[in-house]
């Protein structure tokens, strides 16, 4: 019956396809414990491989090691690879200023995402369920984000699935008890994330017995309705933002002041979020306030005056111009190096070696988990290959897709900042983009059973 | 301060214009004690005409005797002409098994509607605060409304404006104690809406101790992003409405299926919720399944399968078509009587008598106060005078406008059900309408300083 609804849920939203690489994020608590055995079922329907990640968070010394042998124990059991890391949470957020959730939350899909290149991609799947989601759009709602935060968490953002979003923490426990489940008790929640718990302990016991006793299942269809109306108009804006643009290029994007005008505000406003996030890559720290005055800048109109932004974004207006331009951005910064057969070059933007090697397939032992070393089919390079940065109009067929996609598009998805786009080192042939390091690979240079020789790049970060 | 803040709103969201008859409620309490007060300052400001009507609730006796009697005196002082009414709020709650509070507000409203009628029509002031608008969205966010609900009371809504909304509770004590204005405790609040005082009471101080200091502020801002959202996809969805109906007439819409099947959900949910309104002329009683249901329906589009919706709706698909109908809808139940000086003629649909008589005018006395005569200019009028219901097509020019306006967009704004619109009497004469009964005066037949005989129409409601 979970089971069951699980799947609808992957088949309804499209989470999971046949041959992806799913690696699912195990704490041992009832609810990740939950994913797994419910994946494990589903892989009867769905063909796709399943790794586990486990963090330690660096809290609780001892028992927080034991969860991490009852992890890798499971693993080993159930005969699935594992991969495990200890982060230092709390140094973390004392030196980048976050609360504890916050960088532990960032620290843990860095390293998810540092997996995932190791396994040549995939989806990353959490075990956030119907509560969960339901607490998530209380502290939203206390917060006071709009329509776009109250559609709570999705089912799908970019390569994070979330399998459990339509099951109650109750339908879990009883999982858990009738596959007869192992699992740990996970502290972790109880301990640091304060508010969420005082909503979960305090808050909806309150709302249940004095508003509405199903506020879950009300909340996640508040959920549902708003992610409906949000996704509509995001998609409206990003048409109207390309009916906008005039200039869009790597530090400035320039809008049509008139047809800008013409729109409704609540179009505006997404509008102005759209272009902040294509040229820096990112939302954070844009709050409501930046938003707003930069509406009011545009509105008043007066050219001459601007509004900066964090990620030293500055914003104005020029007759008829709306102008998104990020200030001191060195765009003489191109590099490019050479990479010779058995040599060693070092890259200095990216303080990092690249080696190159060629090897006939038969001679040859390929090790696809070593993240620090990828492998190509070496007779279709045309020509010398290159490490440089990014060129206006670089394009790849990223690794298991049929079209090519626009590197820019790349950055935008993977929420690459504008500093880092500049210094990623880029892979190339003659032709074509064959990696872009710490991102993707190329499908065009894949290898394959008819691949003769290999070519073997190692890479280190120094 | 405080005025100069309501006079803003006031101006900002055009709330009062010059010439305006304002009907303020009054209940005698702190709230519209305030309101009261600065609309007076503002009317130095403003040109308009203030009113005040009381509802005595019928509830707690001599104490609600004694409210309307301050409310009454203070009317008095002040010269403002004043209208009560006692109402039996727990009997109609009974009656229509409401709940008290909507109940109140029913009745309140239609009290409030009757009198404007009486003075040549006007706006309802009401006393809704920030914080009764604090109140209000976590009342709707429990109850799980979206979007639409979620943008909270509006400044303006039809013919009630809201001048204290971005006023809060503490600025309020604050300046009846400035002005030292003499207030009721209002009573009612405490004892008869249990949710809001709750929220009130009990979990804004929760949140204000645990979440958020600044709740009230953060929910009015939620309220103004959610209100341009939803005006947005409101209108957005009216466009589309209007290019995919194809019949639009009194019992039914029909709606063409290709055209609606290519709309984001967000859209089509709208379009169906703005079909039934168009309709019936009320979403009462239509909740998120109802518009589920008929969006799955027409989303399967089985031929000859139907959903039935509250107010004798049937919505069915029909190969191409997509459609609402009222069931059982008399459409032969048109009327028409004529007039004659000097005769009282009797409005069986109606159940009233409309008595027709002409003077000069140095031989009357205009008494606008009396609602249930009405004056025009008689040199005016062409060919003969009826009394007839609606037909296909009508039009009028409201007084105080300058253009027409369609009959069935007035029943529309006005909140009029399907089958009132099929019987409210229409004053006539050969080419225009004169007087929607009820609901409102032509412009063309006005009278000016240069009206020379006066139509004269008693209408007595038997």
């Amino acid at each position: 019956m979970v089971e069951d609804k699980i799947l609808n849920t992957i088949k309804k939203h499209n989470l999971i396809e046949n041959g992806d690489n799913v690696l699912v994020g195990v704490s041992g608590g009832p609810d990740s414990m939950a994913l797994l055995y419910a994946l494990l079922s589903i892989q009867t329907e769905i063909s796709f491989s399943l790794y586990i990640a486990h963090v330690n968070h660096g809290v609780r010394g001892r028992e927080a090691d034991e969860d991490e042998k009852f992890v890798e124990k499971i693993s080993g059991k159930l005969g699935i690879p594992f991969y495990s890391k200890k982060i230092d949470m709390e140094g973390y957020a004392r030196e980048h200023k976050l609360s504890s959730e916050d960088a532990g939350r960032r620290l843990r899909y860095k390293f998810f995402r540092e997996v995932l290149l190791s396994i040549n991609g995939g989806k990353i799947a959490v075990a956030h369920n119907k509560n969960d989601q339901a607490e998530t759009l209380i502290m939203r709602f206390f917060r006071g984000t709009g329509l776009d935060g109250l559609k709570g968490m999705e089912y799908r953002n970019g390569d994070i699935i979330r399998p459990l979003l339509d099951i109650s923490r109750n339908e879990i426990e009883d999982y858990i008890l009738e596959k007869n489940i192992n699992t740990r008790l996970d502290r972790t929640n109880l301990e640091n994330i304060y508010n969420r718990n005082k909503i979960r302990l305090e808050l909806i016991p309150y709302i249940v017995d004095n508003f509405n006793p199903n506020i879950v299942d009300t909340l996640w269809r508040t959920s549902r309705t708003m992610s409906n109306d949000s996704e509509f108009l995001e998609e409206f804006s990003k048409e109207r933002y390309r009916e906008l643009v005039k200039v869009e290029d790597k530090n400035s994007i320039i809008l049509c002041r008139q047809k800008f005008s013409r729109e409704h505000i609540a179009i505006k406003q997404r509008i102005i979020r759209h272009s902040i996030y294509n040229l820096t890559g990112t939302l954070d720290g844009i709050s409501e306030i930046h938003v707003r005055n930069v509406l009011e800048l545009f509105e008043r109109g007066d050219t001459g005056k601007s509004v900066d932004l964090p990620n030293r974004l500055e914003v104005k207006t020029s007759y008829d111009d709306l102008i998104f331009r990020i200030k001191n951005l060195n765009v003489n910064n191109n590099y490019k190096y050479s990479l010779k057969r058995g040599q060693a070059t070092y890259v200095k933007e990216w303080n990092s070696i690249f080696k190159m090697e060629v090897y006939p397939m038969e001679k040859i032992q390929l090790n696809f988990k070593d993240r620090f070393i990828k492998y190509f089919d070496y007779d279709k390079i045309k020509g010398e290959i290159y490490i440089r940065n990014r060129r206006l109009g670089d394009t790849i067929q990223p690794f298991g897709m049929s079209g090519n996609k626009k590197l820019k598009d790349l950055f935008i998805d993977k929420k690459i900042p504008i500093d880092e786009r500049e210094k990623i080192p880029i892979l190339v042939d003659k032709n074509d983009i064959i990696w872009v390091v710490g991102l993707r690979t190329s499908e065009k240079y894949k290898i394959t059973p008819y691949t003769k020789n290999v070519l073997v790049i190692k890479y280190k970060n120094l």
